[in-house]
């Protein structure tokens, strides 16, 4: 049985819109490594009788609950007396807690303000836990068959904390279970013609869980594997992974999370392939994402962002004659702007957008969104129209990402490409 | 009396180590200006039970509630019939919902996939809250005195639905508190720095809450001013913002949140002058910047990614003696990078930048993030060096943000700019 698992995330100031809990994605990666599943997680304030009930109603749902924040010395800092009295116990007041807090404040060549005796108070039979990062130290509480650990707010306190006193605990409650994680991404198809194709795959396999999302421009296939060793998690995730995809063909371009940038890096890098890029309205959004990949500089050999007709023609040689019978916007002008950029820098490749971002600027027989994506190699020059929804802002991203996936599949057709 | 809120966000990849929502931070901000409060917010996945636990009690406790996504149309996107449940009402299909859907899908030339009609279901009795960037369409439902909000995750989608459909209702709930927020956005100097200075002009404000925030290479200075009338809050935020910007003097680029890319692209279309681009290290993270502003092509006419030492000279006109004598990453080859390509597109600026974003190519006399940024325009060719720290992608991005405010310096200083 999944052991299951909640954070409550404690402080006023993670209410603001300027700050955000972060303290339960390092804290979920090391309990989902121990095979716990994190079901919810709350942010709430200095407010007494919402925390109460939050951690009220976690302990109730799942098997551990842990706090973070809100143990510091003001009256602002409610989680020791609202995390007693939430599991129905006194606060007791430890004497050698005290000491040891003035004794720190000694070492730091100040004497201790009387309101940091607050932090001398523990939950009845909860055991301490030291901090030596600053002052306020944790608790961890079993109660029946749940599990309360109350951790300071900064990481750096709460995160030896976690892996000195409470990692142990948490691995004797989930047992020997191993997790292990995949993901596939997938593009040129939409979140429901991915589930409609991989369900009847993914159905059966019952120890994995596979969820499917959807992330600007690309479909995520997130594949979960329990089992009892490491081997055994890896070989169901390898089998489901590989059957996944066959039924999607070339539509997966990464079977291990690489974003599309890496894997047409790795495509030229180990067949000693060169490309050149050709952009009108992304900008240079294609040229950033491939040369946000670390040594691009071995195969990206370089960029033109042609946003005028004048560009097009003194940097591209896209003839005039091209640019007035078809206009900027056309598989003509793509073609020649990819066959301009590879000829001009000697790449094995050429790739090239051209389109209408928006929001102004879209006709009827063009509306905002239409984008040409040219490709050019040494045997051929082609191109392909797109018309993408969405913003400025996703018409760009998702010409890149046609762009990149294009070139990606016209690779894989290349004979002199290494499959 | 104060209005409260709650945010639920829904979807189990915001609770795994790599996402978290960050909704709720642009949530927060428009309920505050509002004047409402923020009292929790919560995380929660497919699990049934927890999410209409959490709906049911979030509306017993709180005047406003919100959830963003789980209304796509897989099974695991279950917020429309849990949220039912939870207010105890049936889901009524809508006919005309689907054929929107239908209509919709044979825009984008794919038929609709059968599962897509989950999407025409609505709570019994809930306003429909239209969405023109997806398929998901939201709902919002008064019930008694409280009111919950049902609206899709992507942010693209939610945040016009709230400023379309929602933000009036809000007001209307929360009343006549007049809270208005004005962002000032710092280039050049440290938090504790912009601290320094203007402290002591915004401790004399006692209405204002401000405060200074770190935004991957720029300061944000917010200001929230609370007032019976929008006139007094627009006044007092008027007073201190002009305060603040006189202390600060250039460093301030922006007094309303604009970004920096939005600065320069007004300062080259109001004195109708042009600009080009030649990056190296950002590889067209600059072009990609400058071509976000809707309407930038009226003042940017190209940019050339020259990642090579060949395309430096070929595209730039770059000597092969300055590389030779000086290297690719030096003043030297950066001015003769900006020269070159305002010369190439006959442009009234030119910028660039070359430098070493890592994480292999430093030295012991160039270390990662050396970079030069370039500047030349009719009477004159400079550089300028940074030392940035961070990764790959830091010193790229803020090598793109020192290059813009270099621009924007350099123009201002420019006889032919209006100030």
């Amino acid at each position: 049985m999944t052991r299951t698992a909640e954070i409550v995330a404690i402080g006023s100031e993670l209410l603001t819109p300027e700050r955000t809990d972060t303290n339960s994605l390092w804290l979920t990666a090391k309990l989902n490594e121990a095979g716990v599943e994190v079901m919810l997680k709350t942010v709430v304030g200095d407010d007494e009788a919402r925390l109460e009930e939050t951690i009220r109603d976690a302990l109730k749902r799942s098997d551990i609950v842990i706090t973070t924040g809100g143990l510091g010395p003001t009256e602002d800092d409610i989680t020791r007396q609202v995390s007693a009295r939430a599991v129905g116990r006194e606060l007791i007041y430890h004497d050698e807690l005290e000491a040891r807090l003035r004794e720190r404040f000694r070492c730091w060549g100040h004497e201790m303000p009387e309101i940091n005796k607050r932090q001398a108070f523990i939950i009845d039979g909860a055991e301490i836990l030291p901090n030596p990062n600053g002052s306020a130290v944790g608790m961890m509480l079993g109660l029946g068959g749940s599990l309360l650990v109350v951790l300071p707010g900064p990481p750096r306190e709460n995160q030896p904390m976690y892996d000195n006193f409470v990692a142990a605990k948490v691995r004797q409650l989930a047992g020997e279970v191993i997790v292990k994680r995949r993901v596939l991404r997938v593009s040129g198809l939409g979140e429901s013609a991915v589930d409609e194709v991989i369900a009847p795959v993914y159905r059966q396999y019952e120890s994995v869980q596979t969820s499917i999302l959807f992330n600007k421009s690309e479909i995520e296939v997130h594949l979960t594997a329990r089992a009892d060793s490491a081997a055994a998690a890896d070989a169901v995730l390898d089998e489901l992974a590989k059957q996944i995809a066959e039924v999607l063909g070339m539509a997966v371009f990464a079977m291990n999370g690489e974003t599309l940038e890496e894997v047409v890096g790795t495509i030229l890098l180990e067949n000693e392939k060169t490309l050149a890029v050709a952009e009108s309205c992304t900008g240079g959004l294609i040229g950033m994402r491939l040369t946000d990949v670390a040594g691009s500089s071995a195969y990206f050999l370089e960029g033109a962002i042609t946003y005028s007709n004048e560009a097009k023609m003194r940097a591209l040689n896209v003839p005039e004659q091209t640019l007035i019978d078809h206009g900027a916007v056309s598989s003509q002008t793509a073609e020649a702007m990819a066959a301009g950029v590879r000829k001009r820098s000697g790449a094995d490749y050429g790739i090239s957008v051209t389109g209408i971002a928006g929001p102004d600027g879209g006709t009827g027989e063009k509306p905002v969104g239409t984008v040409f994506i040219g490709y050019a190699d040494a045997a051929e020059t082609r191109s392909v129209k797109f018309t993408l929804p969405g913003d400025r802002y996703m018409v760009r991203w998702r010409s890149s990402q046609a762009a990149l996936d294009y070139l990606r599949r016209r690779m894989l057709k290349d004979a002199s490409i290494k499959q």
